[in-house]
């Protein structure tokens, strides 16, 4: 059967795509970064979802597989272009100068090797008193972000840390015991390049406290650490008082798919997954209306706040440096989800040009979601209640100490939500006993946790009611106490501006400024007006390193909370396509807005860029609960009456909950 | 038993205090608005508790109810205090000049038997031409709000609707028939007041659209409007693929009671109800240390933006004028919470004195809420996972045509979150065929539901480890590049400023601004910093009528995003005691932050004004989805590690999931 154009590749045709580049290249040792389907052009694409969707026979796409790796001893990432339909390369060319693709774990454990048996590395080792420790010692193959000495070559960076001394224990928490020093490698030399010293005497420091290194000769750098765990294993006990809470769903659930179409309560669309973006929503309908054509986590930019070098270059690109997909957790029945799970698989490259075929890197659920609406007739006291369910599609990230995990939320209301929970053990740095620095907090005994922040970009590829829509800026118009039209002041309405060309806005609380996606040419029977999904955006802070640092240029994404562009295909990804040891942000949504593109009535991407400034607490040590934030794309005139009132009322017979009587643990009044 | 301090009244003390002030009154018909316990002054209370707490006998202060109530004829309510210890009066007062009680059914429904039977209000009918279908007609009684002619009288105004003429049923959606005349009625002296017509011409009308009934002789107001029902005995047919859901604890809930007080993974609290509040929850501590003394939603202002006479009349505080304990719901099983519920009920008091003892007016169940905490070690591969419970107490209430979901979430990672869902009906005004307004939207034809505002006001008495805390106001500070203190531009932290004395602030996204309630004298042992709770505010617009508007002098506390004031007793409610009516804010928050008192390291209370500015979409019709905020309230440095890390991990084993194979749905890669 032949796959759907949104299919990830086979491993077949991951096969088919390794094999033809390693026979263009001929004797040569590649290094695959990525091997992926392109994604077909959107003129394309929506001819084929929309005879799917109309019954009739579409034409396919080309099949199109793409592939970036170094060729061996190139300075220069290379990139493939194949035709799969017959098998042959099309385009071979080197990626743009200064560019470099992704970090993995391959050239990060290369990495180690080399930094481990260096000279250098070992007297930095023998200087923090761990000469007989290094059996617990771990180092996190790091992005060597802002370039700040301009030189070309790939670069990693190691970030220092030791399992706990007194156990060794292979799911000891690193990060309780942070070791004072950077090791910097030469990615494409396969070299050690030098030991950077780190500043561990808090708020004493000045910025020069990367002189860290002359201040001693020998010490214990790890004395004042302490055990902090968090792995199951390693604790004493654990509470007993919480009782098992199962969800059932005596008749299954009430989703179906087909290949990777979901249908569900109306709604139906495709889940893909890419080796950048991990999880992607495409061609999303609501009983036969399109509703959105692609939604993703385009970007996230994670810089870090402590100026004194070198942890000044702790600044992540999650999706751009590592991948999404590449990231993804393989989830587990009973672990990630509860209920009645469906699970999805994806497909990536190793190094060596391997196909992984990565299982259940997307899981799907219902879940009860409290009340969705509820009314009382106060006259003849009968209440009227309808349950809220959403179809939940999970996806979870690890990048490195870190934890991401993403979720749409579909919904009986017409609504789509997107859901992020920060997890995962934050980044520590060490500190000398009994210091504390501004640029963070203690979080254990000489463990810095830096303040930083995560700026997220959603990509939202609409189709509200047609491939053709406008951005409208909403905003709350307030009119002074007048005789004549405001005579007790208590007017305000809402005005609506089209973005007429491609560009950015930010939010402005005081005007309560949100923008409603519509299309146009579509008016709703009731009301008049132009159907169209409101954002429930979030109002965040956005990037705040300085002016003119290489923070800003390199995420100019994440310096605006709003973002309007005409549509072309490919452009996907926020903060560029090549992010790592970037300089600055080139053909990101910077770029494209630049274009000053018609957006009115046209092909438009909206990207919405928020995050979470992290400071972080003690109580996100030794591992972090869950931070939460959710985006909301609602319906808006879009429907002509609330869209779930058909849905059943709520019934005991059909939910059966259970009383707690009061014999059994309570007294009532 | 005696009732512990914090319970409501019981029947039987209802009983006692109406019959004690019916007695002081002798033969006077009395109208009771509220009977109600007095909560013991903090000095009482808090050694009252904490003896409780260290197992001490504690001295239990003594029991005082209250009343408030009109003697017939009498143009002020009255307020009585009672010994419930030795069963006498204390105190018997008049309110304060210029105030009025919240409204009552009882006076609503007297009301519109005044109103129907008069030759005005019947001549208006028939202008209307809806003199045949009388029987459909229905009135809401609203309370009289802007008191714009200044008169003294306590008025309702009517808000006018009728039934589907086809079926008259008496679950028909009446807000889909609006009538266009507001009749006026004197409470007090039980007179119609007058007729005043309403603006139905959209746009096209100007303020002046009062005049409306001078346009037409005779016409069919509702010839326009067509039935939009939303409950289930109207609905022609349901969906019928939405498969049962259950939630089933087969061990039984995780939580034990005794009396009100609540025992749940170290939460410990009691649940409280109140005639004007509803829920409350009192003396939160977290493994036996103080976290919170007192929770409660202290008011909410509804203001609408039409100005066109009469209709700018429309402002609700739904509290003050209603009551948050005569609106709650008697909730019941299986419709309102899923899973295992242990219900609270409430008592309240009838206009004649009666006790109504509501049940089940607030339920409690725990409830599975996602991940809490995941990690990945990349190097061994092992997650270690463990889910987020939270134990939520619901309440639900009913205001005429809206309803509010009200629910604390108390979570394992020691976080509290207060979550608030508006859903039931908007509010409509006729509007004539094919106009549109720019004061809200036609949600059904002939029907306008205007734009409004619900500003709500969390109360939020602290007690962080302790009853003297400090709010200090949280702020990113941001440098610019600097080749000695900031080379790379990264650097940004966190400052606090504490407030001194009291006051208020408002948000301000661009410095991060946030608010943390700490103990100055207690510092956390790994970070160094003070122990405190953060709330994570909702960043909305504040209360828009013009400066100088009767709806901002009247809800003053909904101008400002967080006031922080000294503690009082029984200063509790942010728009005042007596709002109904009001032409100020009088003894609410503004007047309380106006005492310029200490609050620093002091009996401190914290009010969240945050809100919903509604603008109507179709969708909201026939009834609303739930529109769902949350404010969240997180330790930071309150405890020395993540206080769920000996939450046992999540397992297949406890959660009992099952995976949909491809077999039975779909087909995999």
């Amino acid at each position: 059967m032949a796959p759907h154009p949104l299919d990830c590749l086979s491993v077949e045709e991951i096969k088919t795509v390794v094999s033809l580049v390693k026979k263009h290249h001929g004797s040569k040792t590649l290094h695959f970064k990525t091997v992926n389907n392109v994604e077909p052009p959107k003129a394309l694409l929506v001819p084929y979802l929309e005879a799917v969707r109309a019954g009739k026979t579409p034409i396919t796409p080309p099949r199109v597989g793409y592939a970036n790796y170094y060729v061996l001893n190139d300075k220069r990432a290379s990139e493939a272009w194949i035709d799969l339909n017959n098998g042959t390369i099309t385009n071979v060319a080197e990626a743009k100068p200064g560019t470099h693709p992704p970090i993995d774990h391959l050239e990060a454990e290369g990495a180690l090797k080399v930094i481990f048996a260096d000279p250098q590395f070992k007297a930095a080792i023998k200087k923090c008193g761990l000469e007989d420790k290094m059996h617990t010692v771990a180092c996190d193959g790091w992005m060597y972000a802002c370039q700040d000495d301009a030189v070309f070559p790939r670069y990693l960076q190691g970030l220092m840390y030791a399992r706990d001394p007194e156990t060794n224990h292979p799911e000891s928490n690193i990060y309780a015991y942070p070791i004072p020093f950077v090791p910097v490698y030469d990615v494409l030399n396969k070299q050690f390049v030098r030991i950077d010293w780190c500043a561990t005497g808090g708020d004493e420091d000045d910025v020069d406290g990367f002189n860290y290194d002359t201040r001693k000769e020998e010490f214990d750098c790890l004395e004042h650490c302490v055990a902090n765990e968090y792995h199951p294993s390693l604790q004493k006990s654990f509470r007993t008082d919480l009782k098992p809470y199962n969800v059932v769903q005596p008749e299954g659930p009430s989703f179906t798919c087909e290949g990777n179409t979901v249908s569900w309560q109306k709604w139906k669309f495709i889940v893909g997954f890419t080796t950048r973006e991990g999880m992607v929503i495409h061609d999303v309908t609501y009983d036969g209306r399109n509703v959105f054509h692609r939604l993703s986590m385009s970007e996230m930019a994670v810089p870090y706040a402590d100026p004194r070098p070198p942890l000044h270059r702790k600044m992540a690109f999650d999706f751009g440096d590592c991948g999404g997909g590449n990231c993804a957790n393989e989830l587990s029945l009973g672990c990630d989800c509860l209920g009645t799970i469906k699970y999805f698989d994806g497909n990536i490259v190793d190094p060596n040009g391997k196909p992984i075929a990565k299982k259940n890197v997307i899981c799907m659920h219902e879940q009860d979601d409290g009340i969705l609406w509820k009314h009382t007739n106060y006259r003849t006291g009968a209440p009227a209640i309808v349950r809220r369910r959403i179809l939940v599609l999970q996806t979870i990230l690890t990048v490195a100490n870190y934890e991401y995990i993403f979720a749409w939320h579909f919904s009986l209301d017409g609504s789509i939500d997107h859901e992020i929970r920060a997890t995962g053990i934050v980044s520590t740095q060490a500190i000398d006993a009994g210091k504390t620095s501004k640029w963070g907090v203690v979080v254990s005994p000489g463990a810095l946790a830096a303040s930083h922040q995560h700026i997220f970009c959603l990509r939202i590829d609409p189709a509200i009611d047609g491939y053709n829509n406008t951005a409208m800026v909403a905003e709350t118009k307030t009119y002074p106490t007048d005789p004549e039209t405001n005579p007790n002041g208590n007017a305000f309405s809402l005005e609506y501006t089209p973005f007429e060309t491609s560009g950015f806005t930010d939010w402005d609380v005081t005007k309560n400024r949100y923008i409603n996606i519509v299309n146009e040419n579509k008016i709703n029977p009731i009301s008049g007006r132009k159907v169209g999904y409101k954002l429930g955006h979030l109002t965040t802070p956005l990037l705040l390193a300085s002016e003119g640092s290489h923070h800003r240029s390199r995420a100019a994404f994440a310096t605006h909370g709003l973002w309007v562009t005409k549509h072309r295909d490919q452009e996907f990804y926020a903060g560029g396509v090549w992010t790592n040891q970037s300089f600055n942000e080139v053909d990101g949504v910077r770029d494209a807005a630049a274009r000053n593109e018609n957006v009115r009535d046209d092909d438009i991407v909206v990207w919405h860029s928020f995050g979470l400034t992290h400071y972080p607490r003690v109580e996100d040590f030794p591992v972090m609960p869950s931070e939460i934030m959710k985006v909301h794309l609602s319906p808006v005139d879009f429907f002509t009456a609330n869209p779930a009132i058909d849905v059943p009322p709520s019934t005991q017979k059909f939910n059966r909950s259970v009383e707690v009587l009061e014999s059994k643990c309570c007294n009532k009044l």
